[in-house]
C-alpha cells in the first residue's frame, strides 16, 4: 500500500467503474523490518481508499464470518465502485513466539520452533479448501486465424512516421477481436488514437499512470487478449519493474515506444529515450523490434501480435522515406541488407533514424569509391547473427555501428555480443551512439552533435579504412 | 497528478511532518490527448491530497490575491502538515483561440496566432518578476576533509557478505555530516540499518516506495548532503526513470542494491535483479561498481561518496571470503588481477559470487596444467581497458566472462564493448550468463543451473582451448 503503483490503480478501477474488483488488504502492522508507515491505522487506509474511488469494508481478518460477509457485501456487483477489504491481522497470530513481533518477516522458523507453533496451532492437519472456480462462458478468448488483417500500404520514397504505421497497423489489426489498445495519454503522439477511434470499446485511456498501463495490459492479457500498450518510450522507464515481473509471470504483452533518442529534436533530454534499448533487452525472452520505415513497421506489429513474451517496438517521430515494397516479409530476429555487393569494404548498420543515415553514408563513400553494405537492424533482439558475421567475413570485420541511444546495451551491445558469441571474432568497430548528454535543437543539429548523423557514420567507416 | 510516485511522495511529506513544503496543482482540466481523469473535480483532488495527510487550499489560479494569500496561509510553518494548493486554471488562458482547447499541447503556436494572442493579452511587456531568494543561514553543506573516517577492516579468508562490508562502511562515512542515508523498507537487509542505528538523525525509512526514496535522495543532495539510498537491486527498476531523471538533472546521489542475481537462492525470481546492471549502466554518465570481497566493497561506498554523478554499488546476500587486505585501493574504472602468470592461456572475468567461482575454476584449471588469469571487474562502468587489452594480449583473446545477470547488457557487454572499442579485437569469448527463468533453490544449485559456476566457468575455458 505504500507503492505508488496501488493507487494509480485504484483510481483507473474507479475511473472504469470495476465493480467486480475486491482488494484484501491484509493489515498485519509489521513490515520486513518494523512497523509500517500507517502501522493499523484502518481509518487512513480508508479514507485513501474512497478518496480513491473504492467502497470500503473493515473486518477483523482473523474472524472468517466478516471475511465471508465482506466478500458477500462486496460480490453485490449492482454499484459502480470497486471494493477494498481492510482486514486488520496480526502477523504470525496463533504461534505465540513470533506473533506480532519484528523480524520473522520471509524467514522460515527453526524446526524446533516450528513444531511449538504447529502444536499450539492445533497440531498436523490436512484441510483442503476450494476457492470458486471461474465462471463458467469467460473461456480464453482466442484470435480468429480466419480474419484477414489489412496493413496500411505505404509507396517507397513516401514519408511516413513509423509511429503513424504502428497506429495504422494497429487499427488495421483491430479487425481481430482478441486485440486491445491502451496508452498513457499520449495516444495523439503514439498514434493509438487510430486504434481508439476504429475500435473504441477496445481501448482504454490510462492517463500518466505507466505502471498501471503495464499492469492492466498484463491482466487483459490473462483473460485472453492480446494487449497493446503505448507511451513515449522514455516513459516506459517508470513501469520497469512491471514489465520484468511481466516477464516472470509468463505475459505476452506487447509494447510500443515512441519519440525515441535525440531524433525527437525540441522536446529536450528528459523526453528522449536513450536507454530503452538496455532495459528491454535485459528482459528475459524479450523480443525488442526498431523498424526504420512505415513498411517494415506495419508488418512486425503484426507479428508482434503473435509473439510469446514481452515485446517491444520502439517508434519514431519524424517521417523517414518509405523503403519497402508492401508484402516484404520482416521476420522477427531477421535484418535487411539494403546495399550489398562482392566489393564491400565496411559494414554499416543502423536502425530507426541511424539507418536512414546509413544509406546516405554509403551514397557519400561510393561517391568516393568506397563500396558500403548497409544492414537494417530492425529486430535488435533477437538479432541475425548469420547476417552480422556473414558481413564480418565480407568486409574484414569492419562495422560502423550507428544508434540513437546511449552507447550501453543497445545496437552496438546486440551486434558485438552476437558476433563473440558466434566464435572466434575479429573485429574493428567503430561505434557511434550518444555520448554527451543532449539539449534541445533540430533533429539535424542533435544527430550531429551526438555524432551518429550520415557525416559521423562516413567519417568512421574512413577512419577504419585509413 | 495522475502518478502513483505523487502519492508516494505526498505520504512521506506527512509521515515527516514536512510543513515546509508547499505543493501547487494547477487542475487546468486538460492533458496531452483530451481531458484529463479528474478535470475540474477539485473537490476529488482535495480528498486525495487530504487523505494522504495534506491541507487544502482551492483558489482561483488566476486570481493572483488568492494566490498570495493562499502562499501566505501556507507559509505558517506552525503545523505538522505539507501544504498542497489546488489552483483551478483555464489552460490557455487570455488567448480566445487556443483558450480551453484540445490539441495545443506542447506546439508553438504558429506565428500569425502568437501575434494575435500577445495583442490580446496586452501587447509585447517586459516584467521582471523575482521570487524570494532561500533564507540565509542555509549555505550548500561541504564534508570537512578533515574528518577521519575509519572503515571497517576485514582478515582475509574472514566470510562476509558485500551487503554487511556497505552498511559497515556506511555507517563509518556517517562521520562526515553531509551522509545521509535512506531505504526502502529492507535496511536489515541491506544492512543500512547500521548507518540508522549510528546516525539515526540522518537516516529515513521511505517504506517500500523505491521512486519516492530516489526522488528524496535527489533532494537531499540538492541540499549539499550526499545521499545514500538502498534496497534490494531488483527493486531499483520501480524507480529507473526516477533514476534517468536524476543523470539529467545532474543530481549526484549513491545507490546500493542487495540481493543480486541468482545467488539469493530460495526467494525466487521476482526478487533477484538480473537487469539491473543493464539498466544502471545505460544512465549517463553512471559508475557501476560491484564488489566482491568486504575491503573493496568498503573502500568502494567510501570512493562513491566523492563522485559525481549517479553511481551504484550492487551488493551479494551471502558471505564469501575476504579476498583483500585493508589498505588496499580500490579506485573507480580499476580491476585487479587475482591471479596472473607468464604462461596464461585463458582469461576468466568475474564480479560479486562468479568472481569467486572464477577463482575456484583457476584451482581447478590449475590442477590440470592450465595456467588462467583470474580479473575482478569491481568497476563494470567505468571498466578498465588496459587491464582487459592486456589480458587478451596474454591469453590469445580468450575470455571466460561469468556474470549472474541476464546476458544483455551487463559484465559480458561491459568488457566486449570496451575491448572493440579499443582497437581491432581479436577475442575467442565464452559468455556465461543466466540465460533461462531461474527458480527457486540453494545457492549452489541455481549457480550451476544457470551454468555461472566454477564448473562451468572451468569447462568454458577448456573449451577454448580445445
Amino acid at each position: 500500500m505504500a507503492e505508488g503503483s496501488i493507487w494509480e490503480a485504484f483510481d483507473k478501477a474507479s475511473h472504469y467503474k470495476l465493480a467486480n474488483l475486491i482488494a484484501i488488504v491484509d493489515v498485519n502492522r509489521l513490515g520486513q523490518r518494523g512497523p509500517t508507515d500507517l502501522g493499523w491505522d484502518l481509518e487512513a487506509y480508508r479514507r485513501r481508499a474512497e478518496a480513491f474511488g473504492a467502497r470500503v469494508f473493515e473486518i477483523d481478518g482473523h474472524d472468517v464470518a466478516a471475511i465471508d460477509q465482506a466478500l458477500a457485501e462486496a460480490g453485490d456487483l449492482s454499484g459502480e465502485r470497486p471494493s477494498v477489504i481492510l482486514a486488520r491481522t496480526i502477523k504470525g497470530r496463533g504461534a505465540s513466539e513470533v506473533e506480532d513481533r519484528e523480524d520473522w518477516h520471509g524467514k522460515p522458523l527453526p524446526p524446533e520452533m516450528a513444531e511449538r507453533a504447529i502444536t499450539e496451532l492445533g497440531g498436523e492437519r490436512h484441510l483442503l479448501v476450494r476457492g470458486p472456480a471461474p465462471a463458467d462462458g469467460q473461456p480464453r478468448l482466442r484470435a480468429d486465424r480466419a480474419i484477414e488483417v489489412k496493413l496500411p500500404v505505404y509507396d517507397r520514397g513516401q514519408k511516413v512516421a513509423t509511429r503513424k504505421a504502428y497506429g495504422e497497423a494497429l487499427a488495421a489489426l483491430g479487425a481481430r477481436p482478441d486485440i486491445v489498445a491502451m496508452d498513457g495519454e499520449v495516444s495523439n503522439s503514439t498514434f493509438a488514437n487510430l486504434f481508439a477511434q476504429a475500435h473504441p470499446g477496445r481501448f482504454f485511456e490510462m492517463y500518466i499512470a505507466e505502471q498501471q498501463l503495464v499492469a492492466a495490459a498484463v491482466g487483459v492479457g490473462v483473460r485472453g487478449y492480446r494487449p497493446f500498450a503505448s507511451t513515449f518510450a522514455a516513459f516506459f522507464t517508470r513501469a520497469y519493474d512491471f514489465i520484468r515481473m511481466a516477464a516472470i509471470s509468463r505475459a505476452s504483452i506487447c509494447l510500443a515506444g515512441s519519440h525515441a533518442g535525440v531524433e525527437i529534436g525540441a522536446d529536450g533530454p528528459s523526453q528522449m529515450a536513450l536507454e530503452d534499448l538496455a532495459m528491454m533487452r535485459a528482459v528475459h525472452g524479450s523480443a525488442v523490434l526498431y523498424p526504420s520505415d512505415a513498411t517494415s513497421a506495419a508488418a512486425l506489429v503484426e507479428a508482434m501480435a503473435d509473439l510469446d513474451g514481452i515485446s517491444y517496438m520502439r517508434t519514431t517521430r519524424g517521417a523517414y522515406p518509405v523503403l519497402y515494397e508492401a508484402g516484404e516479409s520482416f521476420p522477427v530476429g531477421g535484418s535487411k541488407l539494403l546495399r550489398s555487393a562482392d566489393d564491400d569494404q565496411v559494414t554499416l548498420i543502423g536502425a530507426g533514424v541511424t539507418l536512414h543515415a546509413c544509406l546516405a553514408a554509403a551514397d557519400q563513400l561510393r561517391d568516393e569509391g568506397i563500396s558500403a553494405r548497409v544492414i537494417d537492424l530492425y529486430s535488435v533482439k533477437p538479432v541475425d547473427t548469420a547476417t552480422l558475421s556473414a558481413a564480418v567475413a565480407a568486409t574484414g570485420g569492419r562495422l560502423v555501428i550507428a544508434e540513437d541511444h546511449h552507447p550501453e546495451g543497445g545496437i552496438g551491445s546486440a551486434v558485438v555480443d552476437a558476433l563473440t558469441a558466434a566464435g572466434r571474432a575479429e573485429l574493428s568497430v567503430a561505434h557511434l551512439a550518444v555520448r554527451e548528454m543532449p539539449g534541445s535543437g533540430t533533429t539535424e543539429e542533435l544527430l550531429a552533435e551526438s555524432g551518429i548523423d550520415a557525416d559521423a557514420i562516413a567519417a568512421a567507416a574512413r577512419r577504419l579504412l585509413a
